[in-house]
């Protein structure tokens, strides 16, 4: 049994608590949040402790820590976590400070205990399904990637304002995609951003719009369409280009339902929100870090997944900012 | 809290179990199976105890029973239940024998206590959304429904020498929709059957496939095609046609990735067996039961509507024998 | 080159004109027709002659005939033409009643020449492309026919009343498809029918909707579907079933827009009408004609086929109007 | 009557004299081609005349021409043509060289003929469907716009070395769907390109695969990807994002079938080739130059289209070879 204490009791949290208590083999013994009715109610819906962050992290017992708290949070759980030998969960991002995600990955290297980033999307059934079957050279070499993602509506500008911006926040997702999918690390990056779903967001100083197109050493080829609006839900889609043909994953929808009449022909919008489409995903990539941790592998998603995800978005941002193609070394 | 006992620790019994436990508001007291070893095991992952039938009914704090042993018990616990009190949730069918059905309905009432009968399908997502969609009348009045049901594959012959024949045992569910779906009970069926799967289905006195043509007293028109085989997976679709448009729901796949290539454009088969189609549908459906019960509002499937699709195999069973088409009073 | 006489200048006649212009080694040396103006329209189109049928059919440089006049004088005209040795496109159907067919059968027979009758559905692209891999042995051996066949509208009283009923003019299409797939002949009909759509309709004797089971001598198993009415447009649609899998052909639309908005995905209608959608399968099925009389090779739908169409029409209505199923010799 | 000149007998002088010939109001009395056996076989198909440019040009029955000859002739011939008083319809590119380009233009603009440009895909009937309903306001004001274009296979690589190029040869028909769907013309635009299809193209000074990005002044998106090689065809596809929602318009296929087997539900690869993709659009763009021309409306796509489309084409280039984006006056 692998006992867990979990930092972070709202919405993310939740849902990876719910899949900890059903994966099996795992319990959660310490809930440690800043908002105490949450640790609470968290915490007594699975028969856990609410503690602090000390006493969970001093507690021998404990063998890994799940991070799902804010994110500025996150850098100083990991290093803490690490210093006292317990195996991490890290919701993404590491950290919006690169500076602070070495210094993380020094402690967590330092420590020897094994680090998994939550990007859930590698875990979505669909997209674990393409890649795989990339792998098993169903479209041979791989040369373009595209990566539509786009967020069913804009969220709170107070949120935005500690976002770090659409690139570190949202793009983060689709430069991971990227890599993962591409199979080589990008060596240069252009960014085009835009403001065109509401003018507060540029008072903001962010861009709610964008097209990155990215490029490997090899020449493969990679784009990025970004909205923060989609009027029709949460569109995420992939398509892959090879050698010897194209793979492709898509929306899913609520229901089948296909109704015929004098005016068109329709079906289900995609699904609405990111908790709904990616729910299987949350489930598998616990799953996926408990197995690691079990049978002492290596995590499919390290540290340096992390890190490089936010090289990305920084060159995005810098490219974005300067009108001009960054190239990275 | 809802106390269950649950009678049938089994494959179903499993899934009903469980959805039980992450239902909320309800607990499973007791687990009755004659094989001793699987009652004993859900009911150490549930904290339930394990029983006899007569100790579980007896016990004043059970205030629901869950029926998913074999089909020859349920018509003799579901009795037993009522006549105990409590309220019952039971696997399709209530019996093979009409006449044993009358005789549960009867102690049912006389009971005065709910019961439901486990027609999952009215709770897939999709078909639920159909239903609906007719009832808001996207489609106008109701004209012609058309059920494709298929299964992946032969169950095994000694399963289909005690299942009661295709018609009772397979196209019980289509019976089943037919009604929700016509809205309007048939009151004319004809069939046809074949054995063209295997001819040791003919040997053991059954069919493996099947077309039927039932129509209601104003004339609206039903076709349902079955086959125990289908190369591609479970196959479940369902189409209605009414004044206004059609309403159409088809399978779901494990992932939306799609291939291109020198040969084809290629999708996933459909989810191939009934626990993954139908994974949804069984939680809604005991979802649905537990909130009519504590509710106490009318079960939305009833124990009439477990009688009126026996009747309705019966009758193709009689047109398939006679060859000739069978009115229903 | 083959030179034609046509007789027959209306809305079908034109398709003909049309795309026998367009074939290639061909011309039209002659139209018939009772109205005079639209005969003069047609010929002066294409360079050809108004003349009358005997003249036409008298003249020894035409080699063959197309008859697209009204349905009541088919049979004899293709009589004459056989008589006078010319090869013999014939619009379905040969005649509505079997005796007549029989006679013209007769006619043809004596006189050697070649018959084609236009169902014009086994040259449409999609259905001939099924058609093809069932005989490339793709789905195994054949099991299952479901065709569902539905007009977008209902034509003009006046037509329906000289139609011959919806079994001989509507579904005798769907007769033959079901024929062409099952590659056995049904021994055995039965039909439900009725009036849903216009009471109009049952007030002339005749229906609007309908469902029909069919069985060959191994117990293969064909339905049909039909309704005089489709809000959505003209709905054509083939399902066939083997021991290996399943092959479906569809609807096409005109165009492959797809709409994503806050109320749903949302493609395009059905091609509308006949003429269009079998705007290729008119043209195909008058290139195979033409390519058989060429090549002097057998008519790939012959004069037998319009006859077993009729045949099963028959005993649809029959099985209708008695309430029971029919068999077949 | 409309009476026409063509210019060239290949290919698709083939395909604009058979659309001429089919469309009705116009007649074809002349070709010309340096190649005299294409240009009397062509010519004897239609009852047409073979002769030189200048006898061609110098008879006043002429109306208009059809430029259809390679592309190092197009300028010269379109003027000649408006110096000789006719409307042209010049199939793209106008000319490699934007210098002669403007000579072009300055000569049409001099004489006050109307000119055409053949930018087909602006009147296949799917892309059509969806500009206009752009234009008709469905998705309000459109933000991004995704054109993916890529062609079956590598052409010879003798083509490749007069094509001017991937970008002004292949990629020029995506630079005038993307200036016709933002409705506003791009200021900026970065290309990446890449070789990976085959090492033989990078001999020859080209690329065979690349991607682009474009913004317009109010801050419009746009993306193109290309590749020389799809190993399922002729891929076409288009995706409009705008404030309401989301237009997309994809490939066609020759047939509907679909088939389920215990491998996966597979259809049609896309229409292979361009001239089957686009055979409506080359219909439907002559019947849009003889309408504007007989109804002296203003040409549906101009010379300055033409012009515009190759301006972007350069800037890609400039954009590829020197590693920097380019702004656009």
């Amino acid at each position: 049994m692998l006992q867990f204490a979990q930092f972070g009791a709202g919405r993310i949290g939740a849902i990876h608590a719910a899949n900890l208590m059903a994966n099996g083999g795992t319990s959660l013994r310490y809930v440690v949040d800043v908002n105490a009715a949450a640790a609470r109610a968290l915490a007594g819906k699975y028969g856990a402790k609410v503690t602090d962050t000390k006493t969970a992290l001093a507690d021998p017992t404990v063998n890994a820590v799940i991070i799902a708290s804010s994110t500025d949070t996150h850098a100083d759980l990991a290093i803490a976590a690490a210093r006292a030998g317990k195996a991490i969960f890290c919701e993404k991002p590491i950290d919006l400070s690169l500076k602070r995600v070495d210094a993380c990955l020094a402690a967590v290297k330092k420590a020897g205990v094994p680090m998994f980033v939550g990007f859930n999307r590698r875990f979505d059934p669909s997209f674990a399904a393409l890649h795989a079957r990339i792998g098993k050279g169903e479209i041979g070499k791989v040369e373009q990637v595209i990566i539509s993602s786009r967020d069913p509506g804009l969220p709170p500008l107070a949120y935005l304002a500690v976002s770090g911006g659409k690139f570190r926040d949202m793009t983060i997702h689709d430069f991971d995609m990227a890599r993962w999918l591409l199979g080589e690390e990008p060596v240069e990056v252009f960014a085009f951003g835009s403001c065109l779903v509401d003018p507060a967001v540029a008072k903001a100083g962010d861009i709610d719009s964008s097209m990155i197109l990215m490029k490997t050493k090899s020449g493969k080829l990679c784009h990025i369409n970004n909205s923060r609006r989609a009027a029709y839900g949460y569109d995420q889609r992939i398509e892959v280009h090879g050698a010897k043909g194209r793979l492709m994953a898509g929306n899913r929808s609520p229901t089948t339902v296909e109704l015929a009449n004098s005016d068109a022909v329709s079906g289900d919008k995609p699904l609405y929100f990111f908790l709904e489409r990616y729910a299987e995903a949350y489930k598998a990539e616990l799953a996926a870090f408990v197995a690691a941790l079990a049978k002492k592998k290596p995590m499919p998603v390290g540290a340096a997944d992390g890190r490089q995800a936010l090289v990305l978005a920084e060159a995005a941002l810098k490219s974005y900012r300067t009108g001009k193609p960054v190239k990275l070394a």
